[in-house]
């Protein structure tokens, strides 16, 4: 792995062949050829299945060496005891990019036929992500071989945070929770065994990637630590990484062992490289997308935060947590205060948190976010507006997204509630907002937004 | 506070007058006697409005003292101004319980009428809720006076946790999020600056009310530490305390002071105390609610933990978490293991957790769940069914409710994703089942049970 692969083919191709591509929609083979013609995936695409002639409208091939134009990327489904004959097949046709999804190799102690991979791939010169996988998604490529349906797994919009998992599970999970959000991504990798790719082929990919601005990773080991770490090292300076450790105990380590067939490794040691390398780590997988979104948002001068509320108590818990994630409650300046004093009705408090009160509309919120934004004690603006109040309308979404995109500091917004909030949270995250349901984990992200400022800026 | 106050009539009125009641849809006094006419409360009720004929359908009166008959609860909405001359005459009128809506009074440094409310209500024998506050919730006796619109902020059904919490925007967010997940309560009281009746005199209700079995707080500071840790040591015996405590820095407890008028105390002096009266303190507010639902799972007898998935990742990474939280990986008898062996397919290893692989179906999680409730070295069972896969149809929701009903075992399921999983994880909480969406926060919960299991059968 010395030299650099060059994975821009295999992310981005003009042509695709689905090898083991079904008529039968419960099928694997089915969902992923619906998934690329539905999905507008603006190039060709070539079943490819000894026993069918046309599969959703397409011309299918009894065999990708029948195929007569050359093929970009082949995406390999087959029944695993034909994978390696198929993968052939693909080099004699000159494939050089492939994803095989089939499972059946190193997890489940097939070592003869991963060492087979292997060996076809370097000897035509291929890259091959997988076996055991789900391949990627690109979405501003329109290629997308998850194999879940769209009505039950959605597909995030392009985007700038790149997702890269060893687990297909884990990683189509959180894709899910995007799409879900509105939060958009650059690319989803599920590299499973890693055969072939490794991480860290990805990681340098992704490293000159324009469209990826923060990686997130799922990580159950790494082949060569070593590297992995100088790689990751490199990379935080430019942009941040995100990771999650599984197989921390003994027992996670053993449950690696069945997974994916890799070794977890000493956890204290990899995390305490991590640290070193400037990756950033979490613990939890709901952490790892909702610290992601974070490093979207401008670079913060400094870490006094201004807390805007409607809610009381709401402001109270966010200031204790300030404190706790290491951040500061700003000491707004004088004159700010005095203008917002005279601004204000007379049973709004002006002090840091800046409880607006129940009776607070849009005006006064705006009143306050206009201040703080270009308060110059204020580095880091939270915003936990209670949805549900009475005088609340629901512009109170386009003021904060129309304030947001002016990016002048971070601003975040931390708000609970039921099938309202939840909507208007929703329509926050599609307009770019970073969102949190508890004040616990948007301080624990700013933290680290904070961090990495100061790491980058070094 | 030496005798216990009796809370029955307060939470429980055949009767009630809402003073302040307002035709204008805008103002809370219309809010909330909207809530109770449209709500269902089968009793009477009075709007009170000194020009005002009719309300909502409803007779308005002048004067609570012209209601001809016995009202056993007045609500009052009315303008600071008024509150002390309006319970003067609820006192005139025999009303002894009542709810005080408005606020300005400790919590702007008005201290003069929070005493002119003390002195009334001991003059007449009142017990008074607030002011500044949102009263409370009774789902099962339709007793509703939050001033939030239900369409904005939704009512939970009736259940058996009860919710208190000194702050009413924190307790409507989270009672709207109990709503959204079908998560039933006995009882939601906001009970703000806590003039009159405070937080143990609700507690010693909840102590004796058959409804409760799990009690949420959010507290910003108590007044009578003793009597708090001695009343909160007796009730965990019966049922478990679940606590957030507000205010625990420096800049939280400034913020408590500006916002309910208390003072919130040495943090760490509270902490210690907690934990000796066998309180369970939560970090985070979403905990409070995640935690709280545990507690309606049967008691464990140990603590090891059988894991059920179709995602090897999330069962590693819960299996890490599992160990961190001090809780125990099962090691599946013999006999299970040979069962599930000649059961299941061969590329489903039998361990723990036992990954049913991505072509799992619900028949092959019905036959892992069967076997691990009556399996005897499995005392608790996480289930983190990834709802994406093709194989894994809708009917997962209706064998997980049904398994989880028979109560044998505590069983949580931890779920991620988007739109479509979402509808299945609200589906399972209707049904009873505690779901969460991160294996950290699930597996943080059910080690409180375990704790809890424990302290109680002390």
């Amino acid at each position: 792995m010395a030299e650099t692969r060059d994975l821009s083919l295999l992310f981005n191709p003009k042509s695709i062949a689905v090898i083991g591509a079904s008529k039968d929609p419960t099928k694997i083979g089915h969902v992923i050829l619906k998934n690329l013609v539905e999905g507008g995936f603006a190039g060709q695409v070539y079943p490819v299945n000894p026993s069918a002639d046309v599969i959703l409208y397409q011309h299918a091939f009894a065999s990708v060496k029948d195929i007569p134009s050359p093929v970009d990327l082949a995406i390999i489904v087959t029944p695993q005891p034909v994978v390696l004959k198929i993968l052939e097949e693909c080099g004699e046709k000159g494939i050089k990019n492939i994803v095989i999804i089939t499972s059946g190799f190193a997890e489940v102690g097939n070592a003869k036929d991963e060492e087979g991979i292997k060996e076809i791939a370097k000897r035509y010169g291929m890259n091959v992500i997988g076996p055991n996988c789900m391949g990627y998604i690109n979405p501003s490529a329109r290629v997308d071989s998850v194999f879940n349906p769209v009505y039950k797994l959605g597909r995030p919009k392009a985007g700038e945070i790149a997702f890269i998992s060893q687990s297909g599970a884990v990683g189509a999970a959180v894709i899910d929770l995007a799409a879900k959000m509105g939060v958009g991504i650059s690319l989803f990798v599920s590299y499973g065994n890693a055969a072939v790719v490794n991480e860290v082929d990805i990681l340098e990919y992704l490293e000159r990637d324009p469209k990826t601005k923060v990686i997130a990773m799922y990580l159950e080991g790494v082949r060569d630590g070593r590297k992995f770490l100088e790689t990751a090292r490199r990379i935080t300076k430019k942009k941040p990484i995100i990771l999650i450790k599984a197989g921390k105990t003994e027992a996670g380590t053993k449950a690696v062992k069945s997974h994916t067939g890799n070794l977890a490794g000493d956890y204290a040691v990899y995390s305490a490289a991590f640290k070193q390398a400037g990756i950033i780590e979490v613990e939890s997988l709901t952490d790892l997308f909702d610290y992601s979104k974070i490093f979207l948002q401008p670079f913060p001068g400094g870490k006094r935060v201004g807390i805007i509320t409607n809610g009381g108590g709401i402001g109270v818990l966010t200031s204790d947590l300030v404190i706790k994630q290491g951040l500061e409650l700003a000491d707004f300046n004088i004159n700010t205060k005095q203008i917002l004093r005279e601004k204000m009705p007379m049973h709004v408090n002006i002090t840091n948190p800046l409880d607006l009160a129940g009776d607070a509309d849009v005006k006064r919120f705006e009143l306050a976010i206009e201040y703080l934004l270009t308060e110059e004690n204020v580095d880091i603006i939270i915003l936990t507006p209670l949805m549900q109040t009475i005088s609340l309308d629901a512009s109170i979404v386009d003021l904060i997204v129309k304030k947001s995109q002016q990016m002048i500091k971070p601003m975040v917004v931390v708000t609970i509630g039921g099938s309202y909030t939840e909507q208007a949270r929703t329509l926050l995250e599609n307009g770019g907002v970073p969102t949190y349901t508890s004040p616990y984990v948007a301080t624990g992200a700013l933290a680290k937004l904070v961090w990495y400022a100061k790491y980058y800026e070094r």
